[in-house]
């Protein structure tokens, strides 16, 4: 289970009904059906199939538009993102992080009041100094950060809270760990303490141990904290192309 | 005169030949013929026309690297960039200002030396701390200072250097400043600080009177800051609107 989606399924058991929006409609699908599963029919659960990457900030925000119209979105999370299996560059990234977070932020604008959450990451700079060989990932986040924090000033005015959540490690496909710690909550437990969170501070990092876990980060100088990290993920990425060979040969 | 164009007669003065990239190829000839007029034959000068705007990461890396084939490329100035008139929201620059970043950087890593310079800004949070309506202009800068930071790590080992320089206001019709002034510099005067500033930190600002400037305004709590940039850019907008609505009833 990713983040979105522990935080849909907390959000329903709220008794909040659901607009889910996803490239892959079949995942949409096992999602919905899931959170139906646990919650039971309390809640509506709508879906939107888009994928982020292939279309553009005009046509996201004509799109949703017309599918939410009616609705009266109270909160909306800003979730998608790509990151990749093992510290390389690669530009799709740059579009699906980017290109539908200000069409989709906009489509709010109209309703005068609620909550969008854009989630961060502590690779943008809120925790670590820096993310070598993640660069693009990590640039990107940079950027959601201090989008989110200009617009939450302009959206004020509107009756519109904006808030930047940073979670560091979760145990998700996507971080590629399997096992949940003290540092490292599972998506379920992060996403209770992401909700608690909604409405406070621009840029919050919501999961306590996380806030801890920054503190301690910044106590060691950066560039230690550079060189740790660019040895670690040098060795990731030697890893990940050794793995993907082999990989690739037995297909032979 | 911009940033770009001056930075390029001082690279020109010191006696390097240059490589001018730009989309309007009268103004890449106009830009030429200036830095001949005043420096002689003392440097070659190539032009290459090109779009960020319009073309793709892939086919702006083999562009330029086959234009630059065979040259031992020292600097390279990623100075391309737009903002907008006046505090509007425009998605071009997206793709502008980030789009193109990562492939020029990578046509230098062949090269194994040299030094790339990012021009970043000091809306991106270095030195305010937000820049609402100006959103997306910032959040492009916020990427470019990470991004520039993380593969300098990662470039560093390569022998290229990496830095993003930080300029706060330069009297350059972008930022619509005609007279410059002690904390406002020509963009004569900003060049001759940007080439020296060049190769040492990762994050520079290079005019000194902007470093103080930088001081002084931390000083300021984020709340006051955020209040009054916040006043004066819807203040600017106005302003704007006003100004395109009066031309627009002329021309009818």
């Amino acid at each position: 289970m990713g983040i979105g989606e522990a935080i849909a399924m907390e959000l329903a058991s709220e008794g909040l009904n659901l607009v889910l929006v996803g490239r892959d409609s079949l995942k949409l699908e096992s999602t919905s059906s899931e959170i139906r599963h646990r919650i039971g029919d309390r809640v509506s659960i709508r879906t939107i199939v888009i994928d982020f990457a292939k279309v553009g900030g005009e046509e996201i925000e004509k799109r949703i538009g017309e599918e939410i119209e009616g609705l009266d979105v109270g909160v909306l999370i800003n979730n998608a993102g790509l990151a990749y299996p093992f510290a390389r560059a690669m530009l799709r990234i740059l579009k699906l992080n980017l290109a539908q977070m200000a069409p989709i932020s906009s489509c709010m604008l109209k309703k005068k009041k609620g909550a969008i959450v854009n989630i961060g990451s502590g690779s943008s700079g809120a925790a670590v100094s820096s993310y070598p060989l993640y660069t693009i990932y990590a640039a990107t986040k940079a950027y959601i950060e201090l989008f989110s924090r200009c617009i939450s000033l302009e959206y004020k005015q509107h009756g519109i809270d904006v808030q930047c959540q940073i979670p560091l490690l979760v145990a998700t496909k996507m971080a590629s760990i399997k096992r949940s710690s003290f540092f490292i909550p599972s998506p379920e437990t992060y996403s209770k303490a992401s909700l608690r969170a909604i409405g406070y501070e621009q840029i919050s990092i919501p999961y306590w141990p996380h806030s801890l876990q920054c503190c301690l980060i910044r106590a060691v100088p950066d560039i230690v904290q550079d060189c740790c990290l660019l040895r670690y993920f040098l060795g990731m990425r030697k890893r990940g192309l050794k793995k993907q060979q082999q990989e690739q040969q037995q297909k032979k």
